[in-house]
């Protein structure tokens, strides 16, 4: 399977995390690309997409915000990394602001998403990273893996979070669409809710979007993800969310993947692009499932037994150590002949 | 004029807040009850008017989540005041969670308004300050002082921020209107818009709420307080905002206060509600308005001259050591007789 990846994406390297009331060093660092480089034996660089798929989901203004954040927070006399710390949770409205601590609560849904210098690079090549996995898929290999990072399934139409930034999958199922490679479905199986996913086509009955993830009664992002939301208007019905409870291991997981994949391919799906988290692991450290590294096989071959060609893009998975052995035995799964 | 307070006002002491993008020590400290105390010579302990006036405006569930929210943080091993770092910014709706974390998200509008061990307390007897004052108003003073600590301009029914947990003035406008002594005016001359007391009353076309501030532009809590926002639905028309610069003193000062008063008088309210904030002050260190200590004088002999009782309710200033002197000013210029 081939895998695409930019350099800049290591550019992205916040020092800290507000994390349960205090700092935290940032979990989501830069030696999670490298670990899953150096286990899968590198990989391709990302083509250039330009601008123009990454506006197909996202606010030009938003993504406009996103690239000047830290210069304007380094011009406001800061220094580190940029967060907020007010948000619009209610009448929540488009507006202009004059000051980055505005401008950061206005397009944020947490305290939690540290803006650092090379941000911006690394979220944009890592959406030209999805980009580029469905040039293959779209070229005709069955499955392709876009090694992204920042991820990007918490981010909205016009908001950060979660450590994301710009939607990858969004961005690729987008694309896809627009390609004619649809319909398309989104299988969201990192740990966390895709809430981001979830909203940006919450009334858009053109993609399927589904996630099994730890109950957001007990986890992040808590507001979203719960079993009643199935979107709404044209997209009332393509939403199906299968929250677990903590301690789920492989046992407890199957039936929700067996249901999930169910859905998307009754509800016709011709393209399956894979939020694929490895923070479901026994031993992540932020994260309370129980798979093991063999259970990332097992999914895997679950999906490609489907028979659905399959755009992998990486998400969450922050026990380093054995990121990399988790997200080859992922890829591996799809190596078999169904 | 008779001034209302609670020692247990005392007991909410944060160590932090957060505060563009990292911890400051806490300003909403202590240390400002006990100045305005001791140039004002003391005051009276506030009486206890029980839970329901303070139902009448917050959510029950929002208020036994304050009252349990440090306790549940202690319960999760956490130190130190508590802080949520997720919030409901889209599809925002009512849901029980078990992790403390998301209640804090789930009920606060920021992530810089701190919980400490003494927080429902000083934030329960704050709202029976207000209580108490606008007694002596139903008894037939023409103006009485409550000096709430913590705020409560930028609570709203189910949400707190800005240092607010319970608003103390719509508390005390919903029970004053309860108690015929209606139609009745939210005069907010804080440096801060009310974005809280706004949202109680937005489309309540029982009391009319107006607001002077600085723009929410360039200052928090920046998503609310824009002059477009006039109320909605049978409150339609009873908000009134009046943003103002940056740098404004008394000489562009006076011409907003006329204004707001012009706008209560002629919507026919028979009692003001003033939530003052001594932060307008030049030398508050968050704020930047210029206006001198005298100037508080002639705005509260402004409001006098409407001839409409007052009750008025503190809310911010954080010049510490000049803060008695402010307040004693203004509530000196209700003195002089109309």
């Amino acid at each position: 399977m081939r895998l695409f990846y930019h350099p800049a994406q290591m550019g992205h390297a916040p020092e800290r995390e507000l994390h349960n009331g205090d700092w935290v060093p940032f979990a989501e660092s830069p030696d999670r690309l490298a670990q899953i480089l150096a286990v899968c034996g590198g990989g391709e660089e990302a083509r250039d997409h330009g601008m123009a798929p990454l506006e197909a989901v996202h606010d030009p203004d938003y993504l406009a915000f996103l690239r000047a954040a830290h210069d304007e927070w380094l011009a406001a006399g800061r220094q580190g990394d940029a967060i907020g710390y007010g948000f619009p949770i209610v009448r929540r409205r488009k507006l202009q602001f004059e000051r980055i601590d505005a401008k950061l609560g206005a397009w944020s849904m947490d305290a939690a998403t540290p803006i650092a210098a090379g941000t911006w690079d690394a979220a944009y090549w890592s959406a030209q990273a999805a980009l580029s996995a469905l040039d293959a898929i779209a070229a005709g290999d069955r499955h392709a893996f876009a090694l992204c990072r920042p991820p990007g399934h918490h981010a909205g139409a016009d908001y950060m979070g979660g450590y994301c930034f710009i939607n990858n999958v969004a961005v690729a199922a987008r694309a896809a669409s627009a390609m004619g490679l649809g319909p398309v479905a989104i299988l969201d199986v990192d740990y966390h809710h895709g809430n981001g996913t979830q909203d940006i086509f919450y009334e858009d009955g053109e993609v399927f979007f589904a996630s099994i993830h730890a109950d957001p009664v007990t986890d992040y992002p808590f507001y979203w993800g719960h079993a009643d939301e199935q979107g709404e208007g044209s997209g009332e019905g393509t939403t199906l969310n299968l929250p677990l409870p903590r301690g789920t291991d492989w046992h407890g997981y199957q039936g929700a993947l067996d249901q999930a994949l169910e859905a998307i391919v009754g509800w016709g799906a011709r393209l399956i692009v894979v939020s694929f988290g490895a923070d479901t692991f026994e031993d992540d450290p932020i994260s309370s499932f129980a798979l093991q590294t063999k259970d990332f096989s097992r999914m895997a071959r679950r999906i490609h037994a489907t028979g659905l060609p399959a755009l992998i893009v990486m998400e969450g998975g922050y026990a380093v150590s054995a990121l990399g052995n988790n997200v080859a035995a992922f890829l591996g799964g799809f190596d078999v002949r169904p």
